[in-house]
């Protein structure tokens, strides 16, 4: 099958930028002498995770109880679930467990620290807990330095049937840093809040075993990870232009985009049309904020190599997407009706979610060498 | 099964408050003189479209050829595929013709138009064409009063395997208006710009049988459809908050919600965290431009009654949803760990768009009635 093959709109994924990718923050993670547990939020994919863990334990991250359903019966059964526990879920862990996976799930809040216990003994079950502490994102957590970090500690420590796993920590704010050293010391607080924490727990006499920080940001540009026992990060397997933008990569080294076709032209207004829209694209607006705003998506040419002269994405509606040049004429010679570009994402855990898979290429090729299935939902 | 039952996030559609939004479009319909071909860009749904379509042709509107498919596989067989039509998809269109559908196509483009006439003969296929028209939206569709339309409209004429049927608009600047009178003028110029574009066709001698405009708030408001044949909405059958807020629906027509649960609280911050994010709710950021911003949709009791006081999702990232109280305190005691919430979104077509089916609940009832599919991606 060759790209001219596909209908549009369509999610290629470049094998080779890819691979760049996750050897680059595989050696990050092996030079910083900690272990990596690739987020799968971005990818949902086997075929990526396979890639993505070659060289370490094997261990991963998911988002969502139906990545862990999904990993699991891909034979991936070490799983982090880092998004805080809901209760009602727990019986799914439970039932993932039953299958063989070790499950850990986290918790800012000493109510539902109960709770998991008192669903561990209705459910007979023994679920491994992490504390999620908030090291400067304002998202969740408890504050690092905070009494509640010891007390949800106490809490699933004495309740049967639990496992107090240790401290997991997420520094988005390195999303808004723009530039090396900012991210370094975001990535450095990331660390020394985790650390902080874990030595809390210790103190207090509890179990501490994981110290678990990252984001694609830090993992890229921390300088130390004393204390750390291991290193979380997601996108990085894609790469986007925000990521670009805030430093994490080049334009060159992002690994999804949009296959789309021309299908309308309006010079009077200095505007192409495609086939992508809001739901082919995502409506996340990222760029908004960073320095250079790409509206929905960077316009790059069918086999994803000329960024073609500084064209995006403007405005979309539902499956309308409206391509205008931030400088510059448009070349509507060049991309008259019916020709094919792409679109690199603002945001590919976004972006890529609309789709059930990616097409794979090797590289700036037309041959579509694979079909990876995602897994979507919840 | 229950909605206590289900896991969060999902999808719940209540079907009293559906029908109730159907009934009030379908009478409009018939008190306007018009046919209804309602848009399924919405619903993605053939039980939806079964209610629909009640009392009318049967005819809808469909923004992808993957819903085009998918209702000719559900017994719907005139289908208009209303976003301006990529000549290499028109294989797909002829397969669905093959089976017995009747698809028409649209565009707004001399080029493409003589493409379409070529395919035709390679394919050995007929195909039914519309002329798009931009009554103001500035989205896709030549200028009513262009010498263009006339230009398309020979193209296609000329082509044998191709018919021209008429004239199509979308006047979607209806979404910058706010209250009746605006969107009541703007649905006037949609009519009065189309009609033009008509009667230029035949009085160059060209068939114009349809004349199809619509969008929901047009539809709601319109006051005088002549010379208008068939009446396009779609997001009319859900509602959302941006509709409630320009003056489409209350915010109690509002048929789809987002169930989640509330999994931390941040007193300190006045933010209680939800397992909805900007996956669960989408990014859209319509009601930025409204009356009142609801962030990434308004947060209402598990029950879909009580608006809670004004509480909002503030900010999303892919699992975690940030509530917030526009005014006041937040109900923290109310809304414990593990609490069920609806959410009201932003803009129904791109919530709606992350999940496979709809549980069906009618009215405030505890009781799933009913699971309904949905047909996503391209």
């Amino acid at each position: 099958m060759r790209l001219a093959d596909l209908d549009t709109p369509t999610l290629i994924l470049d094998r080779r930028r890819l691979q760049a990718n996750i050897a680059r923050i595989s050696a990050r993670a092996h030079a910083l002498g900690v272990e990596l547990r690739p987020h799968m939020k971005t990818a949902k994919c086997a075929e990526v995770a396979r890639l993505a863990t070659e060289g370490h334990s094997g261990g991963i991250t998911v988002s969502t109880l139906k990545e862990a359903e999904y990993f699991s019966e891909h034979g991936f059964n070490d799983i982090t679930y880092a998004v805080g526990i809901a209760p009602a879920k727990l019986a799914r862990v439970a039932a993932l467990q039953a299958r063989g996976a070790r499950v850990s799930v986290i918790t800012d809040n000493v109510k539902v620290a109960r709770e998991i216990g008192a669903r561990a003994r209705a459910l007979d079950a023994r679920f491994e807990v992490m504390i999620e502490v908030d090291t400067g994102d304002g998202r969740a957590g408890v504050g690092f330095e905070s009494d509640e970090v010891t007390a949800i500690g106490q809490a699933l420590h004495e309740a049967p049937g639990v496992a107090l796993r240790g401290i997991l920590t997420h520094a988005g704010q390195t999303y808004g840093c723009q530039g090396v050293d900012g991210i370094a010391a975001v990535a450095e607080a990331e660390r020394a809040g985790a650390v902080h924490a874990a030595e809390r727990l210790r103190t207090a006499g509890l179990p501490c075993q994981v110290v678990s920080v990252g984001s694609t940001p830090a993992a890229t540009h921390a300088r130390n990870l004393e204390g750390v026992s291991e290193l979380r990060a997601g996108v990085y397997v894609f790469q986007d232009v925000f990521q670009a933008e805030i430093g994490s990569c080049a334009l060159s080294d992002i690994a999804v985009s949009v296959l789309a076709t021309v299908t309308g032209h309006h010079p009077e207004r200095g505007e192409i049309v495609i086939d992508a829209g809001g739901l082919a694209l995502s409506k996340d607006r990222s760029t908004a904020s960073a320095p250079r705003d790409v509206g929905y998506g960077l316009v790059v040419d069918s086999g994803c190599g000329d960024t073609l002269p500084e064209m995006h994405v403007a405005r979309v509606s539902q499956e309308h997407g409206i391509v205008k040049a931030a400088s510059g004429a448009l070349p509507f010679d060049r991309l008259k009706p019916g020709t094919r570009v792409r679109i690199l994402p603002n945001h590919a855990c976004f972006t890529a979610a609309a789709y059930d898979g990616y097409h794979v290429v090797d590289g700036a090729t037309d041959d579509v060498i694979d079909t990876w299935a995602r897994v979507n939902g919840w």
